[in-house]
């Protein structure tokens, strides 16, 4: 043989605590139902376990959409998903820029051949609703306004609700990054009137990384059916996919692709985890947990990169204080503490940490290990 | 709350044998090492695990292709990796089509803006080396021959290595389907000249379904690099996935996206048993369990669809015999022997089934079962 056998010992992980900006920490039976065994991806069984899925992300979601289910990749390729179905070559979107996901939303716009009208905003801050007013009336040609809920780069809330209810009154479609927020702050997709919405499986749902729950609204769905020209993507084809997730009326499943299994069971888990708690439950666990964590924080002198009204309780970003080692200091709460905390993204690289409360994260023995890890590696 | 909550009990899915076009059944260390401690997609171990994925790739495929990883979606998304990254709008691409995968593989040359010439070949035989040659001549404009190795939807393997030759002589650069030939029959990438591969994680590999295996060769990386237009996938652009799963000289890993960490583990695990088993050993163990179940078959009266010197070891499309309800006979092997077959795809729906020997179902216990529950439910 050319390339002879490697030998390589089986990989045993240690147990960390992610308190990152994701993955999160995975509840223990979710990383169990990932193990269950795999049935193939037309089964009966399995169909109606999808069935389950759909349900359960439109209770997360807080949407009646019909088109509701988890792309078969990671939180971008939904991102992903939602831009190259909905927008056509040649039209124009408005994305807001705070933080790394708007800038990608951006690159996503372009990819298309479509036009990316830019609302740049400060990183930290949340997007500036009277900067996308301006927008909106300088461009009325434009079709869709697009920006991140939660920018995980920042750790900055910006306000859906009331951005939605101007990209409605213009006439505009809306697409929203909700990976980091679905489950750790309130969010109604209906009530709000966002057309498209992607999340992530690996933050505040704490299941493995490598699915992006996704909703579309009958609107986006008129849009899409609209298109003058095919989707430039066969494997992120909506209308393809839906043939195989179904509809209401259970029509048969025709097969696309081959689902990934056995994340879709661990999905179902988190998500099932996250029905029981219930969602306003939950929404007020991360905010509580990011009060305690704050107090925490603010006894080490370590201040917080967003003001308080804009914090997200999930992700929380601070500055590295001064004379600190970066690196240094996340390595050894790695090392030696098996804590996971996260570097800064982008403009923030070097200058900020990002601690994560995500999902299974966010409970107070978690905080009460960092804090007392960062204390000592901090040498207070 | 608009969507109130759902009620919905653990999902505990039966064992059974999968004996289909794919998933193949899991190796049990691969559903264990799937479900291990979730590490971060950053973490200096995660990091040392894909850098052995690395290497278990490029034994199983036989290459020492630098760009050698696994996609973080199924193998409809490597398909489209190797398209979209390699070929160009305007380009002319030959496409091999003598089955479902080939149709799929001019949908994406298409979707990209290029131009695909259909080298169109009977369902169940093998790509005609012949017609692919008349195409090279009449198309010196071409740039690439794609073809599929080994089609899933009808169980013939095409001769890969003479039609390599063939493209290597006109100047052409390859790309190859294995998705259901990796780990299963002979494949030497290097060998034979392919220029770009994919596969899949849930055929000859048995991991969990959700990855693909894909390898670019030098040749192709050069075609990559001297792009004229971005790649319209952002989510699939290798030279942004690069940059995360490195280069042999230990660069530093930057964030494209949160790569499925879990199914690695899992992915990890199944190349390391192949690597045991050895590549020669499991391309004869396929070969061995083939006849086995032929010999079987033909005594139950039922007959190939693919000539004997075209048949894949491993998917065995077999005619349906007359006066058989084909959906009653899958439904009863499933539900009394919890066994799952295939059903026929596109030309062959109705009129085939599918009967797999992938990896770890390739042993001889599961075609007793199998060839036993047939003749009782054929009430033979």
């Amino acid at each position: 043989m050319l390339v002879p056998q490697p030998h390589i010992a089986p990989f045993f992980p240690p147990h960390r605590t992610l308190m990152g900006p994701g993955p999160s920490d995975v509840y223990p039976s979710v990383l169990a139902a990932g193990a269950k065994p795999t049935l193939g991806h037309l089964d009966p069984l399995f169909v109606g376990m999808m069935d389950e899925v759909k349900t359960l992300l439109q209770y997360a979601f807080q949407t009646k959409n019909e088109m509701t289910l988890a792309v078969s990749a990671p939180g971008s390729a939904g991102m992903e998903a939602c831009f190259v179905n909905l927008v056509e070559p040649g039209e124009k979107v408005i994305v807001c820029r705070n933080g790394v996901f708007g800038e990608r939303m951006r690159q996503n716009v372009e990819r298309i051949g479509a036009v990316a009208v830019l609302v740049d905003n400060e990183w930290g801050k949340p997007v500036d609703v009277s900067a996308v007013e301006a927008a909106l009336q300088a461009h009325p040609d434009a079709k869709f306004l697009a920006f991140v809920h939660a920018e995980t780069s920042t750790g900055a809330r910006s306000d859906a609700k009331t951005l939605c209810a101007l990209a409605k009154k213009s006439g505009l479609l809306t697409i929203v990054d909700a990976v980091t927020s679905l489950g750790g702050i309130e969010l109604r997709v209906d009530e709000w009137g966002i057309d498209a919405i992607y999340s992530g499986s690996q933050k505040c749902l704490s299941c493995v990384p490598g699915l992006s729950p996704l909703s579309f609204s009958p609107a986006a769905v008129e849009k899409i059916k609209a298109r003058k020209t095919p989707v430039q993507s066969w494997f992120l084809d909506q209308t393809l996919v839906m043939a195989y997730w179904g509809n209401a009326s259970g029509a048969k499943r025709s097969y696309h692709h081959t689902a990934p299994v056995n994340a879709l069971y661990a999905l179902h888990e988190a998500l099932r985890l996250l029905a029981i708690e219930g969602l306003e439950n939950a929404w007020a666990r991360h905010a509580a947990m990011h009060e305690l964590l704050r107090d925490g924080l603010e006894k080490l002198g370590i201040e917080f990169v967003v003001d308080a009204e804009y914090r997200l309780p999930q992700l929380n970003a601070v500055h590295i204080p001064a004379g600190v080692d970066d690196a240094a200091v996340r390595s050894r709460l790695l090392a030696d503490y098996n804590i996971e905390i996260g570097a800064g993204l982008g403009a923030l690289a070097g200058k900020a940490w990002r601690i994560g409360l995500m999902g299974y994260a966010a409970r107070r023995e978690n905080i009460a290990l960092l804090l007392n890890a960062l204390s000592e590696v901090l040498g207070q």
